[in-house]
């Protein structure tokens, strides 16, 4: 096991009733607050009105801003940061998934520090200042309710970088599985992909027989995703089963699983970020149900034997050898994917390999950013054509 | 699932040299230190200089009380409350295993809220005002580390009560697991029955189908503590064995995994603090070895499917039929605690028959503290006649 250090200060309320406390819990922060949302569904699904009742009980002043775009961008967030600046706001509710809770989470820090997001972003210092956030999450995913993390796309660069730092974690997340129900067969599927890709990475870039604790406690969420995400494609409206897909996406990336691995590289991201950075219509984790497999087909030799555990553990892959069983967890991994309408290759999303120069370029691009030094547009080529077709 | 709150801000500095930075640490909250530990342990295997060196290199006021108790008493907090009042202490430094933590918390709380501990103990209140409490942990075994509970005995009345709530939580926690490579074996046996312990009482008092992702987690950190403490015991040194052990430990009992069941009983180790209370000899975990599978026992037909689940998930429990397989495996269950040196019965506590009515009397003291309410005296006492022999 790897030295660490693990501090996640986050307050989770969940459950039927989660935001029953919001307006009170925003009040603790300030009077007044930049209420952050993305499309309308909140406000056709009841959940906009529910807080705005919340906030107004609890006597805020509250300035709303919708049209945070699925892969959020950095104009968006200057937008915000001038309404923070005019409004003198406090503190700044995302309601909303992980796009939502990510650009408020830029917001927060360059209202705060007074610089731009782009300087933030690329900078890349851990961000040590920013206002206080509070979330109330609508999509099971990204854990960015839980988590210090969040992606920004420079729409002029297509660049989509990440900024993170202790200050950036929520005060308090309210997750209200309730919330979700709505939430369509795609978007319900790619959420599922996009929370077992932060287990899969961390498990396949520095997981090891030496960190036991962490490899069995990445399995058995991944396997509880699994079982789970067919119950909500089948009966989208089952409480349980939405209740269990939500918490196992936040569990799945706050930090604690794989704090036994000591760090963590996220190379099948870098990739889907030079995916959705060219097409944006790509959502984050259809991107990644395409370049999971493609990457472990990649890897195939070196993380051979963890391939198969994970096969095994998993996906009910059987046989000794290891080099079988691996190459039959990725089909397997391709089958489970396809099954609950996730895109398995760069065709199923429209994209052709005469793109594959520009996405591998973009992608390179993060690579830099993230020090992933290994991964040139070469090499990034390399694995999205083993993504190209079937 | 059910609804939660899960709010758990203790910081964890984990590896080798954990405590490089536990003099600034313990500088961020005060200048004057009360270093509380256990026997000298600490002192022959030098982890006492080592925490001392670090807080005169931060120019702190070490104010240092020996002589906690394994199953820490009332009196003793008293001395070090009157201790803390005479030295003037901002805070406190727990450096030991779980009693040396709890009494930690009791001296905190008691301390700073100006009540005898044990008004706080017998009034049942969260606590919401302490001490800043920083430990540095040398014993895997009861989570106290990073959770907000504490256990104390009034040896007066041979009563072992608890005390909660969110100003408990450490604010820091050093987990260094090169500490506890000098634990001898039964202790660390004694460790491990303990860190299931508090997986075993949520899964079986509230576990459910309906929360899968608290029930696989479970299994998969029991599963790893399984493995990992017969790696201990064949090689008291292996660093990696203890860290797994020392990090397994913690997450066991630090309320993520348990928040799924939304409440939890403990029954196990209401009964067993009726053993301890009045026999102060029995280490915590070796009575729970000896009240888990007499508890499973008596809930045979109640819990069936769920106690042969655990059986078929950890133990290697197989066949359909689910009786027999919760039969089998409470002897599995046996059999493991037996092979790690831990006792299974009351004899091997050097306890006898005529001992129960006592035992029973106390653990019934406890349950009315704890609202249990379906356990009085002659339930509790045919529970631990399951426990006198084989």
């Amino acid at each position: 096991m790897h030295d660490f250090v693990f501090h996640n200060p986050t307050k989770i309320v969940f459950g039927k009733n989660a935001i029953a406390t919001l307006g009170e819990t925003c009040a603790a922060y300030g009077r007044r607050v930049l209420l952050l949302f993305g499309g309308g569904s909140i406000k056709q699904n009841g959940v906009f009105q529910a807080v705005m009742d919340q906030l107004s009980d609890a006597d805020l002043s509250v300035t709303a801003l919708g049209g945070v775009q699925p892969n959020p961008i950095a104009s968006h967030v200057r937008e915000a940061v001038q309404l923070v600046k005019e409004s003198g706001i406090d503190l700044v509710l995302a309601v909303g998934g992980g796009s939502v809770i990510d650009e408020a989470k830029a917001i927060a820090a360059s209202a705060s520090m007074g610089r731009d997001i782009w300087d933030l972003v690329t900078a890349g210092e851990p961000i040590q200042d920013a206002l206080p956030l509070v979330t109330v999450l609508t999509l099971a995913a990204t854990a960015s309710e839980m988590n210090s993390g969040a992606v920004i796309t420079d729409e002029e660069t297509q660049l989509k970088l990440s900024i993170g730092g202790p200050a950036l974690y929520p005060r308090v997340s309210f997750l209200n599985p309730a919330f979700t129900v709505t939430v369509p067969p795609d978007q319900s599927a790619y959420g599922a992909v996009d929370a077992i890709s932060h287990l899969v990475e961390p498990y396949f870039t520095h997981g090891t027989p030496e960190a036991p604790l962490s490899l069995a406690m990445s399995e058995a969420v991944i396997r509880t995703i699994r079982k789970t995400v067919s119950v909500v494609l089948k009966d989208p409206t089952d409480y349980n089963a939405r209740a269990t897909m939500m918490w196992s996406a936040t569990v799945a990336f706050n930090g604690l699983i794989r704090s036994g691995y000591g760090s963590t590289g996220f190379p099948n991201h870098m990739i889907e970020h030079g995916i959705s950075g060219v097409f944006p219509h790509v959502a984050h984790g259809a991107g990644l149900a395409v370049v999971i497999p493609a990457w472990l087909r990649h890897m195939l030799d070196e993380k051979q034997s963890l391939i198969a555990r994970f096969g095994r553990e998993i996906l009910g892959v059987t046989g000794e050898d290891d080099k079988a069983a691996a190459i039959q967890t990725i089909d397997e991994l391709k089958s489970w994917f396809a099954a609950i309408g996730a895109p398995v290759n760069l065709r199923d999303l429209s994209i052709n390999g005469s793109d594959i120069p520009r996405i591998a370029e973009k992608a390179a691009g993060v690579a830099r950013y993230w020090g992933l030094k290994t991964y040139d547009a070469h090499r990034i080529a390399d694995i999205l054509k083993l993504a190209e077709s079937a």
